[in-house]
This record gives C-alpha cells, structure tokens and sequence, in this order.
C-alpha cells in the first residue's frame, strides 16, 4: 500500500474510533456548519472562545482550529492564549485566515499567531496565501509575483516562509510541507456556492491531525479529500445548494480510506 | 417592457456578473442562514464586526446590511463605524430593526442610525414600522393610529419620516419611497416555519442594491420577489419546515428576471 | 386518560394556540438550529444578550433558557440580569450546563445560577449532571459514585440537591422533581450526529415550560419526547446527518399530543 493510502486509511479508522475533540475559535456564521461537519465524520466539536477557561480547554482538545472569520478584540485574545496552552499540551493547530487580506487587523494577528511557530498548518485560498506572503499595507494587493494558476508555488512559499505545512485551496488545490508539494484536483463549482465549505474543510484537516500528527501533510490532504469527493458525489441529480449540504453532510459521514485513496486525483507536484 | 421588468432583468442579470459584496452586522442565530442566501442567488457576503477593521472593509463592500437582531454595545459601535464608511464610499445601507419595540437599547439605537440620513431602505414588519413611527417608552405599544392591515401607509410613512424606501413584510408586503408604493402579495404561510426568513429578504435587497442603487424602490422589490416566489415553489410538497428550507434555498438559486416580473403579484397602491 | 397524557395534551395545544416567546441567552453554534426548532413546534424564539435591555426583554418573555455552550463574561452578566428579571417575572427557567465538567469559569457560573434558587429545570447529559453534584477542582474527573447507568439517581439527586426538576439525557433519559422520577427510552444515535440535538432539546422542555408551568416535569418530558419521537420517524432511510437533520426538523413539526403519549417509552423508575 502507498504511503497516502495508508494514512488515508488511518486516519479514516481512528476518527471514528477516537472521536478527537478539535477547539474551534471560529466565526459565528459557519461555526453550526464547522460543528455538524466534525461530528457528521466523527469528530468531536467544541466551541469556546472565553479567554479565561482557555487553559482548562486547551489541556482537554486534541486539536485546534483558529479561524479569523468573524476575529475581534476579545476573541483575538482568546486565540493568543489558546494557542499557547494547545502548543504547550504538543498539540497540532490550524489557522485559517479568513479575509487576511481585507483588513490590518486581521493581517496583524495572522502575523502575530505565525511567528509564534506553534501553527501546524495554515489552510487558505491563494488570495490569503499570497496577502501572507508579501503585504502591502491596507487597501494594497499584494505584488503578485505568484499567479493564482500555481497553488503549488504559493502553498510551498508559506510552509517554507512560515516553517509549518500549507493548503492553498481552490480549482485546484496545493498542500506542501515545504519538501514534498501535492497537488489535488477534487472539488465541485457547487462547493461555492454554500457558506463554510472552506470553514469545514479546516475542521476536517484539524480533525485529521488530531488523530494523525504525524504528518500534517497526509492530514490536510485527508480533508481536502473527504471534502471534495463528498462534495462531488453529492452534487450529483441536486437542485440548488440547499439540498447540496444536506447531501453534502451525509457524504462526507461515509468516508472510508480505501475509496478516498482511488478518488483521490492528484499528486506529488514536480 | 415595463420598468419593474427592466429592473428585475437587470439586477439578476447584475447578480451573477457582478457578485457583489454584501457586508452584515448582524445577528448570530441566522447569520448562516444569509450567507447562504447571498450565495444562493450569487452574491457574496461578508460578516465583519470589529470596529477597528471597519473603514477597510467598508471600502471593499457594495452594500452593508444592519441587522439589530443580538446587538449588543460592542456591535453597535461597529454598525455606526460601518454606516460612517460605508456612506463616505456613497455605498447603500440597509436596516433591519428587528425587535426594536422590545426595548429602548434597540429603539434608540434604530433611531441613532435612522436620523444619521445614510439610510438607504428600512426593512421590518409592521411592528417594527409602528414602533419608529411612534415611540411612547419602554413596555409601551406605541400609537395604534396605523393598522396593521395597512403595510402601504406604514411603509410610506416611513419613507417619508426617514427620507428612504421602506419596506414592510407581512402577509402582504409594501414598499414605498415616499412618493411611490408598491403593495406585493406572494409568500406564504411557511416563511414563518423558519429562522431568518425576514433577515435572508434583507440580505437579498441589499445585494439588489448593491448592483441597483439607482432604484431602492426596485432593488427591494427585487429582493422581496425572489424571497417570496422562491418560497411558494418551494413549499410543495414538502413534509415539513427542514425540507423547505433546502428546497427554499435551491429556489431563490434559480432567479431570473423575466421570469420573476411575471410571478410578481401586486403594483403600484392606489 | 392517564396525568401524562392530559399534559401531553395540553402542551401540544397551547404550543400552537400560544405561541409562547421563549427567550435564549445561549451559543452562536447551534442558535440558528434552536430558533428553527422553537418555530417548528409553534414557539416564537428570541436570542438577545445586551445586559442593558434585558428587563425589557424579561418582560415579554414566556420562559429563558440559559446556555453556557460558549458562554463569556459578557453574555454571564446578561444571563444573571435575565435570571433576576425572569425570576421577577415568576416565568421558568431552564439551565442547560453545557461542558460544566471543562472549566471552572463554567462550574463557577452554574453554581453561581443554580444558588439563586430560580432555576425551574436544569437538562444536561449524565457527564455535566455528576460535574454539578461533585466537583474536585479544574482538571478533576469528579467523584464517580454515580454510575452513567443510572441516569435516574442522577437526576434525582440534582432535583434534591438544587430544589428543581433535572433531567439527564443519554442513551436512557430520566427526568425528576426529587419526588417523581421519570426513564424515558426513545431516541436514536442519530441525535449525536447532529450538533445541537441537546440544545434543541432544552428548547423544547423551555417551550412547553413557558405554556405548562405547573408541572416541570411534564413539560421536560414533552420536550425530550417531541425530540427522540421525532428523531425516530426522521432516520428512517436517511443517507446521512444532513437529510437526518431536515427531516427532523419535519417531524418534531407534527407533534400532536395522543400520538406522543402513545409512542412515549419508559414511565416512572422505580
């Protein structure tokens, strides 16, 4: 058995054997999603962001999510204190820096939470990867020296710039751990269309690191994965995006390593 | 082909070439529910309340959307922030006073934001209508002068009392801009079934207005028809609440402005 | 016809006759899904957390639900506040200690409400209910003389030691004032795939509170056998927890009061 398959296979058994509790810090919007997502894999969900019970809840996760969606003030310190006691406990982290481009306030904090170099992995499109890699100040864009077309270019200049691993999702998705870069090509337009398809696919790598920290790559990979070949089975005969995440929900329940492996279309980048 | 026809051929057009951005300040019990509706009908929504990001995302948004629905002291300075850069960029400002006879914090807070004139439409139900209308204090009902079986004077009213359009749901909706009012009689009884039916309408008039500026009278309008005729497909032959609402989101994804002018039941009130 | 099923009866009826307003100071992770269950049965929902309007809100309210799934010290201040007004107001109160066993900031809250002594219900699983009756401290696993197997001494001894009705939910409920103690044996292992399932359950105790105040226990069993009856007729042939929870959605819809008694399992403990 390849060495993808067998963490795919891995990973598939122990989530619905060790039911892992991941921590989320995440927005109000998609945090029901986030949550329905966890458990519909076998996952187990929490949401706390009150910045006093954060050591109590850190020494419980087996993974954390930080999520900018909705971030304020008072959540922000809410993550800077999680972070420490989950990195403290040795425990993965994934940061989603939702809409880092949009503001210097969330620009800010991804920096701040980066340079802690307790961020296992970060998980983006390649306009937050590339906000990340090089800013310009509020309003600017960004050089765009790393065109949208090479995930994999941005994927590998975040693991290697910010020492972790990184997701760069979009038509075609890019994980690196800065050695070895994989491309992946799952996915459905339909994926666009609901509220907290990126949200969930950060929960469901977070969910896999927290039963397989062994490699963050395989991991994020295994989320990429059960996201986006549920997404494609479930947007078969389907009217709308409503009953697209119903369906979605319960396809992404049936994960099972072996059939995500040969679903699996992508590879090793060159 | 009439204006209203126009203007709904128009703005569906507009929505799916345009995606425009749709910022909320808005509650978190349905706050999912929007974005899924922005997305639905190809809008793209942003939920962002922290007041120090607020001038950098007014500057990216097409429209803002205030929703007082779980306001609290933290989010409402961010909505006057939102409302100041928002006006400043001459982007359009939709209110939902939701509940704003339910207390004088949402009352006063509905009438700060009202009298800063940066109001583009005003969008409740004939509660909330009356009670900006005429406020007699807390635990009051307010002057019964204006009956609810009368949405069209309510909602010209309004107009005329805040300089904007207004917009009144109900078993049968009115929206004027003070010199002209529509009444509009689709829906149905399901709408109730749900959570965030009301909020969703907002957000589908304020991505209108994002693309329509031109007419807030049409771009509520637009909005309202989409909610609505959406709702009377969706609702057959369901078994319940949970199914209409997927089916109700997969309704309003098929809008089309030819198509919607002619479900369209109502016109101008004489 | 048998006390319970006069009061199945009952509830049923005044729930759509009534329309009771049951207010909610809980989590944004499952608040959209509670408001959707609340209009499902014919309850109107209303989450508001801004301290400075709650005897306002207090006033207008048939029954408060107090949630600490995401509880912080902002929303703490406006559950006490609601308390007290509620309180004043002599509606019921129902406590749901979400995670009371993952930190103090959350033991301290619970016991801190509970000691006022206005508290009409608390619901939790058998985890949070041994949590309350013995604590050792952030980190302690409690005393563990009572076994999970017997929800019914749970829950009894919560009704003794806080001078309410507590119900303890799993895969056998039991609902008890301290005098009468109720088992309940209907549900299915779907509600854990779901996120919100126990939330929405103290909804609907909440509900039938706010129409049937003179007997907690009654209305706590109403609400657990709307949900499990429910969750019953929902999974048949569901592909997954995204249909599941539609059609849940569905069923709860339909209660009817003869049709719950006669499928209720389970009757006082012995």
């Amino acid at each position: 058995m390849m060495p993808l398959e067998k963490a795919f296979c891995s990973i598939s058994e122990a989530m619905r054997s060790h039911h892992p509790l991941v921590h989320h810090i995440t927005n109000y919007v998609t945090a029901g999603f986030c949550a329905d997502a966890a458990l519909a894999i076998g996952a187990s969900p929490m949401m706390a962001d009150e910045e006093g019970e954060m050591p109590a809840i850190s020494q419980l996760s087996d993974a954390l999510v930080l999520n900018l969606g909705t971030m304020n003030e008072r959540t922000y310190g809410a993550m800077k204190k999680a972070l420490v006691g989950t990195a403290a406990c040795g425990r993965p982290i994934l940061l989603d820096p939702v809409g880092v481009m949009s503001s210097s306030f969330r620009f800010d904090a991804a920096r701040t939470l980066l340079q802690t170099g307790a961020i296992t992995v970060i998980k983006g499109n390649s306009a937050e990867g590339k906000a990340l890699l090089s800013w310009q100040g509020e309003g600017g864009k960004g050089v765009d020296s790393l065109s949208d077309d090479h995930p994999e270019r941005i994927a590998k200049a975040l693991a290697c710039k910010f020492h972790c691993t990184a997701a760069v999702t979009g038509a075609t998705d890019a994980v690196s751990d800065g050695t070895v870069t994989y491309l992946a090509h799952n996915g459905t337009a339909y994926l666009g269309r609901i509220t907290g398809a990126g949200c969930m696919t950060g929960t469901l790598m977070a969910a896999a690191l927290g039963v397989y920290p062994e490699s963050p790559l395989y991991a994020a990979l295994w989320g990429l994965t059960v996201m986006n070949t549920g997404a494609e089975l479930a947007e078969k005969d389907v009217p709308g995006p409503g009953t697209f995440r119903a369906h979605l929900m319960d396809a992404i329940s049936q994960h099972e390593g072996h059939r995500l492996y040969n679903l699996f279309k992508g590879g090793p980048a060159k």
